[in-house]
């Protein structure tokens, strides 16, 4: 059972995981491809192309617990003293959004309304994870490309992870939004929003509903954000024509990048807000009013250094006004 | 010139440097190696075997600029705001130390005494920065092997940083501290040497005066700590035998890690008290009393994951008495 420990100083959680991540073997099946759903475990959520029975055919996004959890959600919550320090049961959700029935690599290939299917799922497995009082947060993401550490390459996919503890970065940016939302009495995002739009220079596109832009101060090049332009802490509030917008933005900007840097490593972030259900009020936990759920994608095209990791301050050699610049002119 | 920009979310600091990291060319003559002083800026510390002339051969320990410095020590010092944004100039100390005038790629191929000129050059270094009130704080690193962020192999050298701002890890660290100590009135560190020496089971070595332990939960596989016995905030006080005894043991410890992980890349951070002299009291400068400067090695064997990159939540599928056992159990 894999167990979380949390660092004395700085917070930071751990999670002692029982077995390292799965790697597939070379040259077998598929196990995401529509046809080889015995491959995978039972899933827990499916969007469909025609009535079906549970794991068979006919799906257009699947989601399938992970084969080798980080956590699991069957173990009962418990947060204990080590002596003197402090551990918690490895209680969580770890599931894998199966983005489309065909083995395509990247999300960037696929047609809007097939990405949009896709956020409807991430939509609807915060919705139902955030019915278990247990979840403090929980966060999606995707990993694409070696250098970004994905190990399943060839089959689109992002995953769920429900966490009983808030997450040290997730923790930084709802503080960091409270913190401002106290000083001005506006969110933070909306005034990032407003500011973007009037300068312009790291706008790279936008559509009726959503900013794509370069944020002032990126950790790489390339760095990009997507904000809807209405406050909204809670992506899972998203409606269809929300999804379908997004979906547009999402496929058009990955593409973008895709044409500045071939097969370009990056990750994809969903900052969604924490679960307010059955929380105690913390000093993290966001008011609907001080958080704005947003997308951050980072490509990831060196190994961070010590300065990096150690020191927690990025070097970045391209600004995001010619990182902006660069993705507006592919079309 | 390079800036430094802050994200207006989470105060995280970026530099936008003006020219990409250098990479020598392969082939070329060595730059770090005795008798090509030419080849680097001139020096701006040494520490000699016989009586000499700056930038000729004779030294043991050489310390130069960066060829391509992330910040610069003759830019003045300004912070301003850019519109709704912070931003300041790019002003600092980036160097090398170059650790043996032979060419060896690592520390744990030299003897413990030329070890130990490397940390007297730390040291010094760190008191010289110290007398600039333009820096808040001076942060020592080595990136070993490629997936730590290495872009000059083959001769052994360490990077010291010096910063205008406090970077965001090193401030978690000093708050995490400072917390702990108004809770108890007891320095962290301190509490876990004792409840590690105590424990037993996550120690890797100790000598008369260090210790070297697996923290309780660390983020990578066999991440180790090295901490002072006596509490000191800064490492620049430690004294000669300092010293020699911690060039033992880093040179023992580096050892052990190697022949478990055969050319382990790792990065190592030293992470000593911040600048206290000339700075207005902050939340994050220390008392002497609630920092203990320490160094940590991390080894950096896979690509981290849009889970750990995105989430600040860390997965480690080998525990720390694990690690503590394998390190103990080689000699």
């Amino acid at each position: 059972m894999s167990v979380l420990r949390r660092d004395p100083v700085t917070a930071r959680w751990v999670v002692l995981a029982d077995a390292p991540p799965s790697v597939r073997a070379p040259g077998g099946p598929c196990p995401f491809c529509e046809g080889n759903e015995h491959l995978t475990p039972r899933e827990v959520f499916a969007l469909e192309r025609r009535p079906r029975e549970p794991d068979q055919p006919g799906w257009s996004v699947r989601v399938v617990p992970n084969a080798r959890p980080l956590l699991r959600i069957e173990a009962p919550l418990e947060r204990q003293a080590d002596r003197i320090y402090d551990t918690a049961s490895g209680t969580g959700a770890h599931e894998i959004v199966i983005e489309t029935p065909e083995h395509r690599s990247s999300l960037a290939e696929l047609p809007p309304a097939q990405v949009a299917l896709a956020l409807r799922a991430w939509g609807a497995r915060i919705k139902d994870l955030k019915g278990d009082p247990r979840f403090r947060s929980i966060f999606i993401f995707k990993n694409q490309g070696l250098l970004a550490g994905a190990w399943m390459p060839g089959h689109a996919h992002s995953q769920v992870i429900g966490l009983p503890v808030t997450p040290k970065t997730l923790k930084e940016i709802l503080q960091g939004a409270r913190t401002h939302y106290r000083l001005k009495e506006r969110c933070v995002f909306c005034d990032i929003l407003l500011e973007e739009l009037d300068a312009g220079t790291r706008i790279i596109e936008a559509t009726d509903r959503f900013v794509a832009l370069a944020p002032y101060a990126p950790r790489h090049p390339f760095e990009s954000w997507i904000l809807p332009r209405a406050h909204n802490p809670d992506f899972e509030e998203a409606d269809a024509a929300d999804f379908d917008d997004l979906a547009t933005l999402v496929v058009a900007l990955l593409g973008r990048l895709e044409r500045v840097l071939p097969e370009p490593a990056y990750n994809l972030f969903l900052y969604s807000g924490p679960n307010r259900a059955g929380q105690p009020a913390k000093k993290w936990t966001t008011l609907a009013d001080d958080f704005h759920w947003h997308i951050q994608i980072l490509p990831r095209l060196m190994h961070e250094t010590g300065f990096e990791v150690g020191s927690g301050f990025y070097a970045n050699s391209v600004t995001p006004e010619q990182a902006a610049a660069a993705l507006r002119a592919t079309s």
